[in-house]
């Protein structure tokens, strides 16, 4: 396949949508299904023009919208290829921001990852997600009801007001890993069952995940804070700023967590190694009383015609004593020595 | 939640409470449980103003004192964030401060963070705690009782003197750390027990929470010292660094720690080792002592019509003759091969 | 050996090939098996000139061809050396790539690596290759049949697309590693065999392989991206960033597939542990329940004259009951202690 | 206790002493147990002046002291504070170096550190020490005794001396760390006792005192060599950085010495394993062996009434065969599975 | 001692010879054994002048010819340091280089290090070496039979050459290791034995040394191929930079090593815990299988008075039924655990 041509590397298309919103300080509107190829024609110079594009079954339309846009091919190719890593790209006319919205699926345990990329140019700003999520809703709602401050914003604090979507759904899921580090700590301490090692290696695949996904988001956004582009102003950078300390504070609550998960780890071992001390010790402990008695009781099993002992009147007797001496005295040693 | 709400994140909001210090070379003055609302109207420009916010439960209040002061929302929200790093933040116009004050919880035997933020204004600095602790008394009675050196001094240098009440008690969490890791030493190398694992993970713990505290903190602190901010005076500046070589000293000990806590549990493992092949040994000994004699005085139990040694006088002797030459045999040999 | 004279470091030579491409936005030609030592001389200024350079076995005719073109004796000696890490060397007149082209060796289950080298000059590109692969195939189809972006390139362009070729069958060998380890980590859930560790650690051995052979290669290709050459032109330099990305992304992956390794490792001690257990268990379960029951036996099987339970009627089938009540206390005491 | 007032944080101060040594190309005079407070006037100016302080348990005159020569009380509070990391501080007016001389307890085989600091100022060196040790003789019977290099140098060249008399003393501390390896190495090879676990970690912990020292010092006098204070003269400098040099070959050889305790602790691990596995064996051996024989003995010492092989005449000699052909053949089993 | 004395500091010093070899395009001399006295008169302005000197024994001379050439006081100490670590030093009038030649000691199976210095002035080379060694010998070799590039090149190039031959030897120690490593996996798949560990960390010290040896070089080559020294010109530093691309790929390598180590070490660990499981399999197989037996046959090995089994016909044969079902089911049962 030649480089030049646009693939969906996900693993099933949905189908596209594409929504127009357009504010200011007085109006607000949403116009839902627009026609892809009049996207850019509804722009108004005058107002906040977000164009919110989910659904990547209809690439010919979205690459013609991007064409429309101005869009350089490699980013389009980005936009479809849901693999690649979180980006910050500053074209000049528009800066480019792809990265991954993350929802645990309840159900399998683990994380759901969806791309979304923003394309943030002079006057509009265009989502590109994956599927048909809820996830800015909220944003929508906000901007519509309210006067807030975020209606007398432009693109650039809409931008932010996105990622700060995405970014506040991390801590959803790290409160999920939280729930589960918590539950096999409880289960390493309290009752030690052979799962927990699988389990701990299921959490930690989820936690490269979450490192993989959000660690260079957040080179990417430090870039945008550094660099000051036109396309941001002072404003919006304080905001994207504080962006930028919840993705720290979020990559070292995961390095936390990894450290915590070693540590975890060690313990198993460490627990496995008792517990087979532990085992050994019953064993021995019965093995060490038991032999040396039954080898005494068979030798009074033994067949000889001339046996002294056997003729003893107490003899049985005597040798009962002998049995609890030798079965005492294991026990004590094996005290003496803090066996048990 | 729209980002721009204030949101308490601690467990329980205390209530609030807010006192003012003004004080000069020749007068000091403390008013405790001034109205929050004319805060802002006490300042004295030719005083040393710092205004001390302890709990959070009034947030309104306490958000109408920021606005008073012109604090950026932002930084509002952090000030409320208990879950925060530490961050220094330069506004030009006021320097931000939030940190973590630690105490060591006796009974839990686990740290306690309370968060502390400062706000250092031209002519003021306000203090906000989580709870109304006594960590500031020492710094009120030293400016109050004696003409010290802090008293001709700005509201940098008193920054700096709660900067380093904070810091001087990290130093109390490090030595009780330090007591437990020679409790865990000694218990490791005395009398091991199966809890010393879980010791050592939960002290670990403590590392990881103490080492996230305090590692943000180091490195805004250089920024400070560094960066030579306006707000800060040369004079004072040289104190700072002093904060900074002992957050240096700090960090470095809990890399120790970390460090000694790895080996012990490295010889934890090799002591598990050693104690398996201890408790294998004695069985092994007893076993292999026992085993074959139990066998002998099997076969002379056997009801065979026709078994020549049974008849002879001394075979019951010969045998028990033949028993000790196998078990000292199997003991010569073991000793030889250094199993005990 | 002086270090002047050249010397191929493979095992063994293919023979030498070399073919010209020349094409324009209008014509197109393909002069297979040209001879060496009238390349230089086939060079036409208006168009793209691509010497393709296959089989090191006479080297003599490659040198003097590597001498008509200027090329610097000790670079003519790394493209035989064929342990050489990934370079880009600029040298003014000309900009020297040299990389490995990985290939999954289906049978022998691991990747073999041939060396390509690209010397890219101001009006031609001359690629070097060990053996006459088809991996360049798709490109010159694509600049033979259809009228691309590509045609009205320049060589630097073309050289993208040849590494672009190169670095797409890393993402070949990557799913291949995948499908290792998924395998691997499948068998270690479900049938466990002794032969994991084994595999695990030839696993390792082709990641580590493969990282050697990236890693270096992504700091060259960021030197060119970054350094602003003059041979690539600001289009094509998009491209190379582009590549760039991949191969970040390639190093990314295979840093996880280790710490993925490092957790299966983990694991499968973890497992052997567990089976450690397992099989202790049951050989101690077993024995504490008739080691004890076996002494018994062997008590009332000894020949003293007078032991009276043995006359007494019913002493068989009390003794009977001693041995069930001993088993099922045995039994309840290991059950309690949660042992299976 | 206010930040400002001066504590020995050392266990036991030592009496306080102060000599001054003083001398240029021609003279040299050793004035030993000077008055503290008349220490500055003896500053000559066409002089090398040394004053060396040693024991701080006059604290107070040696604070004055230290206000004579306008010393900053931080300084001051470091010079006491012997917890305090390396450090070199520019005064601008003075550079002020503190460090740890390292000497080797024989008797409890550690690491005794004895706090030095130097001010060196424009026509005076102070040197502070904890003791009053031999240390710095060598210097003065070389100085006072030979009409060296040093005679004709400045203070500069004086701390230079004193450093590299402490540093000398580092290699001490090496040389009998490397001792304690080999002889660990040796005992891990030859004789494995269970003490070699806590024997190592004590090792380690030497090695986390030795390198927390000279880690920082080695990063502080880097700072000397490059930073071109207008105190060091360059030829001195060149000195200094032959410290420097030395400083960097200590550190690395204290990485090389944990890498290699890593090595033994892996060792021992793969040693102990070994162990157990001999053990196992051992009683495997034995146990599978004898286990089925003592059966089959059991059996024939049933009291059946019916069991023919009893009345057979050779059956007994046919059965000790039997057992014979079974040993011979477990035997067998094993040896051919390698187990010994 | 004195700073200032020099001290070899290998274990026994060679007799001291110096050569002097001269060359320009035309003619080549080689004169052995010169009188160190004279070597700095010997020099010619128009030729390349190149002194070698080895053997240590006599340091009053070398210390005097250093002392005609210039060299200073403290570099002359390096030089018989053979402890010191490789380290490129330019002081403008001449440049001076230390590294260690290794010979890979085919005996002891360890490296041996030579301690080579280079001092690079402006129209002569000096070259100190530990002993006479044969390794500059097809350097001379080749100076003196062919009219090679080398001649007509100055004392830099010389200087390359003399590296190279160094660096040359490097990939003979890398080979040797190579070869360990491959014998050493080889054992642990095939024929692991006890002495797999203890030749791991042999190998493993070997790698440390080398690394110790080769790592500081690379940063100090490439300290001159990048500061552009005025006395090494641009032709040669490019062949310098041929030897870092060298050094480069020896440290990977190394790294490599260290990394197979690594995996080697926990293959290893897991081999140990499987044959400790497999060994526990066969010892538990066995006494589950005859002890709950033994115990049987013991039962009926008991005298008590009326016990009704024994009396029975067939007791006897039901009981051996009995026996070879409790046999089989064991065999089931564990066979179904896939414990064999």
């Amino acid at each position: 396949m030649p480089p030049e041509s646009l693939l969906y590397t996900g693993s099933e298309a949905q189908p596209t949508k594409v929504d127009a919103v357009q504010y200011d300080d007085d109006e607000f509107s949403f116009r839902p299904n627009i026609d892809p190829s009049v996207a850019y024609r509804t722009l108004k110079s005058d107002k906040v023009n977000w164009i919110a594009v989910s659904g990547f079954r209809d690439i010919e339309n979205i690459e013609q919208l991007g064409a429309d846009f101005g869009i350089h091919p490699l980013l389009m190719e980005d936009i479809f290829n849901v693999q690649h890593l979180p980006k910050v790209e500053d074209m000049e006319d528009y800066l480019f921001i792809t990265l991954k919205s993350l929802i645990w699926d309840t159900q399998k345990k683990q994380i759901d990852a969806e791309q979304i990329s923003l394309l943030l140019g002079k006057n509009f700003l265009i989502s590109f997600s994956e599927n048909d999520t809820p996830l800015f809703e909220p944003v929508i709602e906000r901007l519509k009801t309210t006067k807030t401050r975020a209606r007398s914003r432009k693109e650039d604090y809409l931008s932010y007001l996105l990622l700060d979507r995405i970014v506040d759904n991390y801590y959803v899921i790290l409160d999920q890993l939280d729930d589960q580090t918590d539950e096999l700590e409880d289960l390493l301490l309290n009752k030690p069952t052979d799962e927990i090692a699988q389990r701990i290696l299921a959490l930690k695949k989820q936690l490269v995940i979450l490192r993989r996904t959000i660690y260079p988001l957040k080179e990417e956004i430090r870039g945008i804070v550094h660099d000051e582009l036109p396309l941001i102003n002072s404003f919006t950078r304080q905001y994207l700023n504080d962006i930028y300390d919840h993705l720290i504070h979020i990559i070292q609550t995961i390095d936390n967590f990894r450290e915590m998960i070693a540590a975890m780890m060690d313990l198993l071992m460490a627990n496995n190694a008792n517990r087979t001390n532990s085992i050994m010790k019953t064993l021995t402990l019965i093995s060490s009383i038991f032999i040396p008695l039954t080898f005494l009781a068979g030798v009074y099993g033994m067949n000889f015609r001339y046996m002294p002992e056997l003729e003893w009147h107490y003899g049985y007797f005597v040798l009962i004593g002998i049995f609890m001496l030798i079965a005492g005295g294991m026990y004590y040693y094996m005290k003496k020595k803090k066996w048990f």
